[in-house]
């Protein structure tokens, strides 16, 4: 959190709660089990390993915590807002709870994108004749557009990635002979330097004809003078990631390749400009493909344009052809066209930008210029 | 794979189908809808990350695998014995066509205890009339037993692990001054050196009071001269995890903390000694609790004995005080008792063994005297 924050973090989970609570009335709901560890950490900040919550539409003084007793100590820690109950089963032990008082309880709906039909089974054995209902997605929604507290920790997942490229090159980390392997773990290795929890995802290093396969994974084979090199990697922090893609050159570029790399900026660019507050996320997805398109490319674009980005790599707003949702200030999401001419490399350029009133805010940094190694 | 394998992938995953084939008979089944990817990469090799698998209890000439076209060449490669249908939504795809064919498919299973509550309906309503049944665990129960391809990866990743430690202790890795975090991470990073693909969870290192906290995660608390330091890690080798815990001392150990570490290896000891064919999995916990039990310290063994570990590091059976199953040669499982002394410190002694009809074969071989470092 930086020092410029307006708020604690106990203050955004309580916020974040009171924005849920809202969600539930207008769904017509008393109250919402959640179980999935993302939603529940970013309701709450705990980050152990089993929990459940019931957020009650009337706030947080009919919502309850439970988690088992091997978090008792961090639970009182990380959640001492919130009236906490320690019990192994925890979705059982607040399913029976709601089940207990209907009164109170009697409309309330479970994340039935995550709980599996054997779960499901088992809840409603828990609660008896109370019938829990499909109420998915609906924590995501609020997720897609983040918060100040949450933004930092984007910025600094970001700065971890930007650093980690930068200390690379400088470092000629991306020497002719060393392979995609090693270059990956070099660059996973510079981002916990530099406050990374870990991988935001298995980085891609693809080098020459493998830069053409837009999810390569590193192998062992070789950097060599001429290639296309593409970098895609993050880093987490405090739960949150980042994702970022550049594509260098190993020596002086040939035509072809500064010609994709131009033509991909040139994209990127158009896509950026056009992730702004009431943009459709197709409209952003064909402003950038349509660059790539009315130079002959369009089928060499082989995926969509970008995703949302937070507590999971990818989440929602998907950026793509046929999405229908709208962006909104305070979104994050990526922007990452690619041109891929197989058999010979490819390139693909990605941000991790917020949606501002004003223009976008880019968090990943680094040039995106052609770097010549 | 090792040269002295007496068949390839493709006859292991050929009769992995073929087991579930029989089960399935059992089952009163004509099908099962494979949905997660552990489970279709242990059937049919198949790594990548959007697939289903309908195995026919007739065997494979009924037998379907469904992945998008991202995939088309890497399933041509991974999976070229098996009928290959090209749809993203794979298991919609396969929910179809069973529909299509009730004569063949009528009594089709799904993974009920994978397959969320949203995907079952989007199921059934690509199925219509046709009803998938709750099927839950059938790959899983097949998995238990290794073969010896599987056995040979965990060999490997216990032997990156192993190597791993070796390095740790020969260079000073666990010097005072060190923090938990660094010495975590330079076991990773030793694990990479001898062909791990990754950390088969998030490594465990914890000095001092911290050996107390079962679960503890590094953090940047240095190492203490005095202090007992407990190590938990594992590598991935082709998928299949590793797990080994050991507990060394900085400098010479205090009675207090070579006693609980004697009791703990005896503990351990007799644990291993009951992972024999045909003992219950509750007996064999005992074997290792009533040890430590019978030196007054069963309230602090915290957790239970162990559990088995293949494509995930917890997986089927569950060694533990109310463990019901059997176990079976060829099982992998680990065995850990732990003392944990609040507030001082902690030992834990654990290996990753295979069930085998003469004695258990251990497969993480670092020593378990403890070691004064």
């Amino acid at each position: 959190m930086s020092d410029s924050s307006p708020y604690t973090h106990a203050d955004a989970h309580r916020r974040r709660r009171g924005a849920l609570a809202e969600l539930l009335q207008t769904a017509e709901l008393d109250a919402l089990l959640v179980t999935d560890l993302r939603n529940i950490r970013y309701l709450t900040g705990f980050t152990g390993s089993n929990a459940a919550l019931l957020v009650h539409a009337s706030g947080d003084d009919a919502t309850v915590f439970c988690t088992d007793g091997r978090y008792t100590t961090q639970a009182a820690s990380e959640v001492p807002d919130l009236t906490t109950v320690v019990d192994r089963g925890s979705a059982l032990a607040l399913a029976r709870r709601a089940a207990c008082d209907p009164a109170r309880y009697g409309r309330t709906g479970f994340e039935s994108q995550y709980v599996s039909v054997e779960e499901h089974a088992g809840l409603d054995e828990a609660a008896g004749d109370f019938e829990l209902r499909r109420s998915p997605g609906l924590v995501e929604r609020l997720r897609m557009v983040k918060d100040e507290l949450e933004i930092d920790a984007l910025r600094r997942a970001c700065a971890a990635a930007d650093q980690a490229l930068a200390g690379l090159l400088a470092d000629g980390g991306l020497r002719p002979g060393r392979s995609e392997r090693e270059v990956a773990r070099d660059l996973e290795s510079r981002m916990l330097d530099h406050g990374s929890e870990g991988p935001a995802f298995p980085s891609i290093v693809a080098a020459g004809a493998h830069s053409a396969i837009p999810h390569h994974r590193p192998t062992g084979a070789v950097l060599a003078a001429g290639d296309l090199v593409k970098l895609d990697f993050g880093a987490t922090v405090d739960g949150y990631h980042s994702d970022m893609t550049r594509t260098v050159v190993l020596g002086r570029p040939a035509a072809w390749q500064q010609e994709i790399h131009d033509l991909v900026l040139e994209a990127q660019r158009s896509g950026v400009a056009a992730a702004v507050p009431g943009a459709g996320t197709a409209a952003v997805d064909a402003a950038s493909r349509d660059v790539i398109a009315g130079a002959g490319r369009g089928d060499e674009f082989l995926h969509g344009l970008g995703h949302g980005v937070g507590l999971e790599v990818h989440e929602a707003p998907s950026l793509a052809k046929t999405g229908a949702g709208t962006l909104a200030a305070g979104m994050a999401v990526t922007v990452e066209p690619g041109v891929y001419v197989a058999g010979r490399g490819g390139v693909r350029i990605e941000d991790t930008l917020i949606v501002r009133e004003s223009a976008p805010e880019l968090l990943t940094l680094s040039t995106k210029e052609l770097v010549v190694v």
